[in-house]
């Protein structure tokens, strides 16, 4: 147990020795055990985009066993996906890598600008697969949001009373947002802080924007000065939303279609301003299998470095 | 247990071994037991149509041991039904048959754009009555598809709990869809990903067109060439959506009014494709028994003979 | 046990001996008891119609336990009714005749185009109060019929586990008919296939007209030359319709206001169509005791004879 | 047991004896012990109009101990209220009155054309505060009557499992009515029918007029030539929409402000009607407690005596 | 046990031993243990208007851990927040502070004229995190109040029937009220009973105005001239509201920005009024904690000296 995850699981003084045991497995796993930085593999794209956009770029991906051998061979702290995909590959590589289970879902046959998710999986079946965590979507800002809040809720206590942690994909949108201000920087502040407010253990985002979406929001970030103006300031401003970078805080990969090192920039950008990671799904698996372990590689050597820039939080 | 069945149960390591008993037999009954091949005689047409209109151009099949009886003698692998069907003959033909209780239903005298289905049955229901599987409808793209894959979710656990096996029938249909979708290429791809996703052992779905119906889509099969112009190509990339051929994905038999030799023609698409086998209700009730067996004997005579035109995936 | 109670039962091979016991037990009772012919006295109209126009016509049956009186002495099959009413004479008159418990119901204080009904009971209800069988109505072609559905399964898995029968009102009605559409011989064949689809052992339709309401229907019926022109053809079809004549399918008397031959007349036909016999509520508690008891009387007379004009199916 | 009791509790021949005790409790307590009439005190108004409106004419009723000792002292059967009034007095009047908690509550903060309630305490709520019975709202003729139909239902069914009694308070309303018709005297016998139907012990309704609200039932009314012209007839017509007099049936005290002789004369013709007694709410606890009590001797002296002007039914 | 800790708990003679213990445990911690007053300090902002608008304008307060020291360190009698927060911090501060779980929440990145809130934690995660009670807000006036009510309704029992007390907080807002109305009189004294009658504990309302917002009750109000025209004499009207005193009502500290004298000219005639102490948040934790403590103190001060003005209810 490094001092560095000692201290991060500090701040989960509410959970149990299960949930603490689970926790530390994620922190302690792959080639970023230890350091308190996370590489995640999620694969969630086949329910959510269909199978052809998501694996046809890189065909070997319709193989669920592809997935749980690409996150091995990178190093991965985890992997994540929805039930099907852990279930056709617990047993074959049981114990080989953390496993998160997505128990809730959405896919674009239907869309709605209040989106939900419809959910797929158990707690009991996170349990009979190994899993060390549950993850679930919530869309703040949707009609649906608080029915989602409470879906959590109900999760989270049976995940927790098992020992399980708790991975919320915090996404801001619907009918309470514009477009842009899905990736506010207020908005995406306040998507953390929901999460943590709901007892999430990790809270995976997509990165902010200097946009500023409320205007009761906006008053204060002027009034107070908030840097918001590099990549670098909006993550340190987003981990305080995550109680004060008590709370992991992971950012999203983004879009699958841009250059190498805009991504990696970005990731360079979490470092500096104090993020706990990655989760990378598009920017993983679309490609082969090669490039995808040179381009985590280049992901992980960030993160094991000294962030560029300026010290944690 | 034959090598290939041995291979195909290989795929459902997260299971547990009275599910995989259900499984295997489910393979291993009738005249294809052990090739791997699956020939289902389903019934649910009396409530889906009405009685009339399945049951009078074919007189003896109002009786509900008449459809044990012609599964029987045709050796198929199982028997689909609603509950009502299935407890008028489940004591007289027990062990004869394995049984698949078709536990949600609908009926067209009430239509609505976004379909939905009733809960008919339980999962209690199938173990008292000695079924090997529940079989289960959803509906990608319609307004209700999101409960309705939270009630599979609900019904397969409780399956997979008790040792049962999962079938379930995607049809994509609702207002996320044009007439045309439903039948799509990228359409159907996508609902057997889904259903595979949420767990299903065995995804039946109708053959697809060539058509594509969603933009994004749209640009990834011609972006990568993705061979869609046969049916054998379609039903090749059908099976490369349900886990690169790692899930049993079957087809149904279409309308009930062309000529045998257009239904052989698709069977041997859907075996040159590499498709796990057929399920044929309309065209096998609907007809005197000897025709009917004369029908199935045909179909069987394909699927286990080598396929035409190209390997397996 | 009589050769024809024997072989009805003989259809109900998926049930336990609980369940059975209790079918016996109604097809044992009363003064046609061992023919396999039914008479049932349901008194519901209270709640479905109001006290006075059930009750002022005939005022000794504003009091409950008049109707367990007239059950008894015209020799009944059964007695069904709501809680209250079976609630205020079953300890009186326990074990002196097979109570059928209604377990939902609707008043006419506010009407609907979608008509759906309140769960007024429980099982549990039927079980303490000694009841044989529960009594559920469904509305096909409602915009409820799918939650209907869906109830009347919860109802009847527990109904069988406890070893009661299920009879089910199957009445069609709603946004996807037309008012002649309600009793249309297509859709009063489909009422019963849904009821028996759905495990109902009992099913209570209408007398059928000669209308036929849906296309679809029409074309077979038409092509097949299902003979539907008088009411005996009709009800034979019904019977076909109810798993060719493995369920058990009993007629609702009609409206209240009619002479008692065209009562008779309807009778007659019920039974040469090999009905299963009647319940017959308005027109037995809505005259006074002594021409009650002479109707009943005259009904069963001509259910105890040979039917007229033909065979059973 | 007084032959009157008895007899009343004869009429519940399908409850346990531990219900039959709470019934006779609320028969056999307070100054009408054994006459088989019934004055109780509800004070819901707090709830249901607000505390200004329901206290400030007689300040010493905001206190919840008020009222425990006003029922006590005018000698009431029962003390009915909410769940906060009976918890702040159950202890220190435990024994001293039968309670009947009142478990669902609506305000006047918003309001709707179809009127529901909220569910506020439980059946464990009423045995943990030792009350005889519990007190439920139905609004026969609201859009939202069915479910609360449904929840009465489950309610009931709990608390006669536990042996307590059920009061309902049946108050048609809603889309489906007229102002007039929520007190036609078709509707209100409706309403008593529906209660007594759905297993209510006493049902509590109000006085009707002579208005008929519904053509089917005028028909009757009129063909039948069923008296309703005085209010002692609507009354007796009333009781024997309860079954014949076979459920307690009893009268609200109408609105607050009229002089005490027009309450009087109702209270005179709800007795040669043959009613069970009154519930008085605002003319008991909106006035000063001696003239509550002189108000409260004055209705139980005229319950006490021989009804005027005709024997019951 | 001080005597008026013991007068106050003797209102509650409906609650076990547990909740009295813990009810006891809010009143005699901190610098008013025993005195009967209360000052709390609940931190739901971050959830109820985000982050930044919370927590920028005093940095600290981003940590989970700053505001059990605040709670500590000012002697506040409880520290009431969201589930994420009390995770945070329950460990580490076991035993120094009750703790208060609020169990519902909602954010402003979705607004509704009538609001509602998720279910964001349970009364098992109070009882796992060591807390004296929980926290329940409800919107009386909205369209979802009636659910609002049941939802409490269902929490209140499980955490009386583990010991735990409730505290509400009831804020009319919603379709059936203006936006003065939210605070008048009438409609802050009926959120109080509701709330009482509900079954809470303690019930938190905010400082009412002299508005009179329903008609009826205006009808009331100057009938009985009701003294409502300063805040002294509007609170005492409050307290009455809240069973003549016999529950705990605080007040709110309302909207951050004013100066502090106007905050403790409210205190003041809290106090004066019979008011049983205040809820602090934003005035609390958005100034640096010396400049918190100060405040604290100050309002401390004026609840620990003999109330200006006049003698309690």
């Amino acid at each position: 147990m490094t001092p560095r995850v000692e201290e991060i699981l500090g701040g989960y003084g509410g959970d149990n020795p299960g949930t603490l045991t689970n926790l530390s497995r994620l922190l302690n796993h792959g080639r970023l055990a230890g350091t308190g930085k996370l590489v995640i593999l999620p694969v969630d794209q086949g329910f959510e985009h269909g199978p052809a956009r998501s694996f046809a770029p890189n065909p070997p991906a319709y193989d669920p066993r592809y997935h749980f051998e690409l996150a091995i061979e990178a190093g991965c702290n985890a992997y994540a996906a929805p039930l099907g995909f852990l279930e056709a590959g617990a047993r074959a590589f049981a114990g080989e890598i953390p496993l998160i289970l997505k128990v809730n879902d959405d896919d674009v046959l239907l869309t709605d600008k209040d989106p939900d998710q419809a959910l797929t999986a158990s707690v009991q079946d996170a349990l009979r697969l190994g899993c060390c965590a549950i993850g679930f979507t919530i869309y703040p800002g949707s009609a649906h949001q608080l029915q989602m809040f409470g879906q959590l809720r109900a999760y989270a206590e049976e995940a927790k009373r098992n020992g399980l942690a708790v991975v919320v994909w915090s996404y801001p949108r619907g009918a309470g947002l514009t477009k842009d201000g899905e990736t506010a920087i207020d908005v995406i502040g306040y998507a953390v802080q929901i999460a943590a407010q709901l007892g999430a253990h990790i809270i995976k985002v997509k990165l902010p924007t200097a946009h500023i979406e409320q205007d009761a929001a906006r008053a204060v970030y002027e009034a107070q000065h908030i840097p918001i103006a590099t990549q670098t300031e909006r993550v340190r401003h987003v981990l305080q939303c995550g109680f004060a970078g008590r709370r992991i805080v992971i950012f999203s990969g983004g879009a699958a279609v841009f250059d190498d090192e805009t991504l990696l920039d970005e990731i360079r950008a979490i470092h500096a301003g104090g993020g706990f990671g990655s989760i990378l799904g598009r920017n993983s698996f679309q490609r082969s299998k090669p490039a995808a372990l040179k381009m985590l590689k280049a992901v992980m050597d960030i993160y094991e470095g000294a962030p560029d820039g300026g010290a944690n939080l």
